[in-house]
């Protein structure tokens, strides 16, 4: 029957997802239904010409495996940190956290080899993309995902589109400012929520303590050779440690008053909280909302991903919503 | 020819635009060109029944004018304070600047008294409606408007259309908050760039510094009797009055980090300041962009609106721009 024949497209169509992050290089087949049938992850290359020749070499190996998980991969769709220009697929400028990859064309070299259709988009454009197609963002028209890691960033989804901008520069949500002095952040400005509420935040201000003595509480397991994260502070904050319940304060009031400065510039329905640190601000900064943000915009949801892959997820919808769109 | 009828229709085409401020309520004949062929002012009742009725005496008389004036209206567009449904033609909430002003149904009375099709939306939307029909947004797929006078407004044109938001709450631009403390703002929150840098704002601090006899300077001409208002401290800063700078620069330092914020969430290509005091930021808002804003950011404009009635202008270009559609 048709059914049967389109649960089969949809079974054995896929797409190679492919995310470059500070840390990872990463690959996966992606099933139409968002299944990762297959992922390979290896360190991220510091070099430019390793970084090219891993990634390309982990395609070619993932489209070999392909074959004989009997998945037809229709395309390569790529999530990377930094400013993509997704219209020709060139990163145009990254942060420190990956090395020499500013006006990167990705297209050219992947669809050289591979022989496929390239998409290219940020990691924070590629997980609001993910939510649109499998998590809490499905059938919901403007929605706006923030990712708390080790940075901040996000993407904005107006009319059932990204929003891009007019320099590729819009949803750089780790930037927005809630102080106009506070911390300094590496963006070079200061008062970025970045930099008050991010993995690398909480971390300083969690070495900050321990340098002083102040993080340590009865009750706490630390070794002394262990390098401080802000897991220890967020466990001292549990320990009763005042003042570092004090910095998670201080960190959830500035990623609340930013996301309503959101509310108050695109008005989303939905705000969608991922990354490491997404189950410790749901409640505050859904709080702060109700408390900050003008009568018309208090009740927008603040709600926790349930996606595990967001970046894979992402970037492989790119590969999948345009063949859907060209298939049926 | 058939030019020739097209520039009679340009001509003769208009349309109605009401505009509903704190203080004013005015009517205007406009024309497809973007002319005001005739306006009349009248104080804004303080109660709804007041102004209804007299709105709607303003519109039957100059429907009746225009046909005199050989205009033909097409349509009304209404600009108010407050927050609207366009699709439904209600203002759903307004601030104490506009009393009696919530869930208020304009389109309704307005189509049945006139027999004419009805638009409706707010200033701040309005004032980008005519910027983007007549003024500096004429071409332009992505820019924001901010409307920095009494208080601060503001719209968001993406891809050639309006922002409105989910529950048409975007372009609150006034509230983007700025400090995590701050001033004290009317929405009820505190640091939105409106409690910086509105006119109110300036008013606000103008009279601290007035109470505190550290307002006038030697040159100032300021009559015992006179109230004291934004422009004193304008003028006092300009003067020399060292705390007075100081104020205008605090303020101009919100209202350019707020934008940058726009900035930095939907990323127009152009930012236009109207309203009363927008030659006076201008120019620091520009500096604070090239000091805070991301590099892919650094360089979007700012510029001053050169349009004389924004909201009557933007109000009419609901109608010419329908009529427009259909037409051609
Ligand atoms: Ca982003
Ligand atoms: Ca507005
Ligand atoms: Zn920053
Ligand atoms: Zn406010």
């Amino acid at each position: 029957s048709i059914s049967q024949d389109i649960d089969h497209i949809l079974e054995t169509q896929s797409a190679l997802a492919i995310d470059l992050g500070g840390t990872n290089l990463r690959v996966a087949i992606v099933s139409m239904r968002g299944k990762i049938v297959k992922k390979y992850t290896q360190p991220n290359p510091k070099k430019y010409e390793d970084r090219m020749q891993l990634m390309l070499k982990m395609c070619t190996d993932a489209t070999r495996d392909a074959v004989s998980l009997n998945c037809r991969v229709l395309g390569v769709g790529v999530s990377t940190g930094g400013r993509v220009n997704p219209q020709e697929g060139v990163v145009l400028h990254s942060t420190k956290l990956i090395e020499e990859w500013s006006s990167v064309d990705l297209r050219t070299p992947i669809a050289d080899v591979l022989q496929l259709p390239v998409w290219v988009d940020n990691d924070g454009n590629c997980a609001a993309l993910a939510e649109k197609k499998f998590g809490h963002g499905k059938g919901v028209e403007n929605f706006v995902t923030v990712i708390t890691g080790t940075g901040i960033g996000g993407g904005i989804i107006h009319q059932n589109e990204l929003v891009h901008g007019s320099t590729f520069c819009a949803a750089e949500l780790g930037h927005i400012m809630v102080s106009l002095e506070g911390p300094q952040c590496s963006c070079g400005s200061r008062g970025c929520i970045e930099a008050y509420a991010s993995g690398m935040a909480l971390q300083k201000e969690a070495k900050r303590l321990h340098d002083e003595d102040r993080l340590n509480v009865d009750g706490m397991d630390m070794k002394l050779t262990e390098p401080i994260t802000a897991a220890h502070l967020i466990n001292a904050a549990k320990l009763g440690n005042c003042e570092a319940d004090a910095v998670l304060n201080k960190a959830s009031t500035a990623l609340g008053v930013g996301i309503v400065n959101m509310l108050h510039i695109v008005n989303p329905s939905l705000v969608i909280l991922s990354g490491i640190l997404a189950s410790l601000y749901q409640a505050p900064v859904q709080h702060i909302i109700s408390e900050r943000a003008l009568v018309s915009a208090k009740n927008i949801k603040v709600v926790t991903s349930e996606l595990e892959e967001p970046a894979l997820l992402g970037a492989a919808s790119m590969v999948l919503d345009y063949a859907t769109r060209r298939t049926y």
